[in-house]
């Protein structure tokens, strides 16, 4: 079912003027792409399932069937089943936040959290702030509530707090509905928030009372350095989003929102009308599936080798990229972020990068406004490290004829050397 | 995670517009109270899933990670898995709509598909035409997104064309986003759109130029009389929502939207925002639940046994309710819809039913604008004909008194005898 194949639409005109802000995602339309089986992904962020065993799942489904019976096949409550948001409790207990299960509820995915919370707070031309680049998910998310976005530059210390208090202190208090943050190991950029910014970032919030949104997917796969306290262990107001796609599997869609109260009512009430309840089936598996500490080994094993899979990359990007190409560092997660110079266009790059074998994420696809045209993200959570050398080896040569024409419009003072169409 | 437990909320008019018109539902809410073991629920349409073998669900658990591997717990294509769009094609060729996988989408239950269908055409003010009463779910997907409703009264064969073409005249061409409808064995009226006004629907949708839902959660479920087609089989241009939720298990949350392909394609990029992809686990097991014929005999089993039940609550009724008391007679599905005399407000009995164990959903719950108070919505669907009896018996018990004051304020020249609050 791709959109492409559709030529004339007759109910053009008739659809609501919010789908005219809603953009398919190039991350998605690469998936069939990257299934091919010749093909090296570095674009998806899809966690490396196939380390999940088998047994533990069916194992999980039996227990549940016998603890829950028929219950694990019926209709549930809105914000999810009492015993899984125990387990998510005790989750977020370890990362330092404290809460109670009412503090909390279930979602399909932490994606699902994003779209409610955008349909909560958004009527059109509302202004949130985001982190540029953010996750294109969420720009989906956002964007069919029509909101105006502000993007805040990110360094290798994550969101820059001089931009953040500029942008705010133009808005006004309360002139932004929220500001939404991804702190560890940021998706597309491979960055994390450092304590101080944290704290500077909670302060900022309150002086212009506005709600922070924390979406924190990755915050478990830590592969250096100490764990750094989550918004949501520091403020009790702020918004967290965690999900179980990236510690159990994303195949199950199951994440959950933790919020104040009065804000939690009123994404119930969206939960509600979006499909009256989670799936109590995918919820109770889940649950059996997080008991005990089998999935903990899975989960440690799992890290060492994104880890592994991260210093595969990094080592293979210094080995095949030119100076004038610049990467992050991520200490955890599943993606590192490549400058190119200004100027070059990575969209451009994508067709050709597929064609010889190897797919990433162009950058424009992670800014609301056609920035980040010079970067890509590569993701190093899936292929083996031969492969992800390969990967970068074959994606090395694509960018190096457009990098050798470039250098020559530099060398005939065509371009200036060293811009950045981004900050 | 009650709403009612929130007294002070700090971010009180800083939230959509739009959510002042979602409320929550009084079915949901019920749910609870329909937990206690002493409660004779006839509120909520819980399929009696403790019918669906243990076994068969672990077994097509077990086939799904043999044949789908690590697949059944990745992100899968925003679409839904193939096979199981083949399964549906099948499901729907069946009842008699030919269509390829292509033509489809897997959503989260039927209810991802009404959300997704408004968030798509609905800009706030625009006009959408249901039945009255019509699906609360339906109402609270719709609402969300601002629209006006307009309510087309039913009777015993469905919504009543000579009312929808009167609508229709007055909105003028396009005037209305789409027409809502539910043919069989409509929730919660329980009675069914015949042939001719499936017809007519049609002809005067084409005329008008309106897309035209139909949601057919029941549609296998006929106890009586013979299949009727639906209108997706009458013409391709209608769209379709269907659910795994009454012939498997709702606690997948596994529905379909058929749709002419640009709607669709329009439909998909709203499901990337809300949800990324739907569940490949839940997916999975489904696909392989279908395979064989295993579970049409389970479907066979339990349609037969709603059939008992159904005959337990009409029975019931003409024993406990007296003549000025009317309802539906449905052929299939999960409800019989009683009308009180008018100026008898069902919602203030809920209580006290509450209180004598049993539980109904009131009237008003069904329509946009207060009108169904002297209505109420009967499930067959959960309980045993014994249990359906005696919840009847303590219904009519409760209804008795507010009866009798009734009839002596007629008497007394009050109120007109007779006299409906709704059509």
């Amino acid at each position: 079912m791709g959109t492409a194949r559709v030529i004339f639409d007759r109910w053009d005109g008739r659809y609501a003027e919010r789908m005219s802000g809603v953009r398919s995602s190039a991350v998605r339309d690469l998936f069939a792409a990257a299934a091919r089986p010749d093909v090296i992904s570095l674009s998806g962020g899809m966690p490396d399932v196939r380390r999940v065993p088998h047994e533990a799942v069916q194992r999980a489904l039996r227990d549940a069937l016998k603890h829950d019976g028929a219950m694990a096949l019926q209709y549930g409550g809105s914000d999810g089943r009492f015993a899984l948001r125990t387990t998510i409790v005790g989750l977020m207990a370890e990362s330092g936040a404290r809460l109670t299960e009412d503090d909390l509820i279930v979602t399909a995915g932490a994606q699902q959290g994003l779209d409610l919370l955008a349909k909560v707070f958004l009527d059109p031309g509302d202004t949130i702030i985001c982190e540029g680049p953010t996750y294109v998910g969420a720009l989906q998310a956002f964007s069919a509530y029509q909101p105006r976005i502000e993007c805040v530059p990110l360094d290798e210390h994550g969101m820059r707090m001089e931009e953040l208090e500029e942008t705010l202190k133009r808005l006004g208090p309360r002139g932004a509905k929220f500001i939404y943050t991804i702190p560890n190991f940021q998706n597309p950029a491979g960055v994390t928030l450092s304590p101080e910014r944290r704290r500077r970032l909670l302060e900022l919030a309150r002086t212009y009372d506005i709600p922070v949104v924390e979406d924190d997917p990755y915050g478990r796969l830590r592969f250096d350095g100490g764990h750094i306290l989550p918004l949501r262990a520091l403020d009790a107001e702020v918004i967290y989003l965690g999900t179980f796609s990236k510690i159990f599997a994303p195949g199950l869609r199951l994440g959950w929102m933790a919020a104040p109260r009065p804000i939690l009512a009123k994404v119930l009430l969206a939960k509600q009308a979006a499909d009256l309840c989670g799936s109590a089936f995918g919820q109770c598996v889940a649950e059996h599936y997080m008991k005990g500490t089998g999935w903990r080994r899975v989960l440690a094993d799992l890290t060492h080798t994104y880890g592994e899979r991260r210093d595969a990359m990094l080592a293979a990007l210094a080995e095949h990229f030119p100076g004038d190409v610049t990467w992050t560092h991520p200490e955890g997660g599943f993606f590192v972020w490549v400058t190119l110079p200004a100027h070059l266009d990575t969209k451009a790059l994508l067709a050709e990068a597929v064609e010889r074998g190897v797919t990433f994420v162009p950058g424009s696809d992670f800014y609301p406004d056609g920035r980040g045209c010079n970067c890509m993200r590569l993701a190093f959570c899936y292929e083996s490290p031969e492969q992800i050398a390969e990967g970068v080896r074959r994606l090395a040569e694509v960018c190096e004829d457009k990098l050798e024409l470039y250098r020559a419009f530099v060398a005939a003072g065509a371009v200036p050397a060293g811009a950045r169409a981004t900050g």
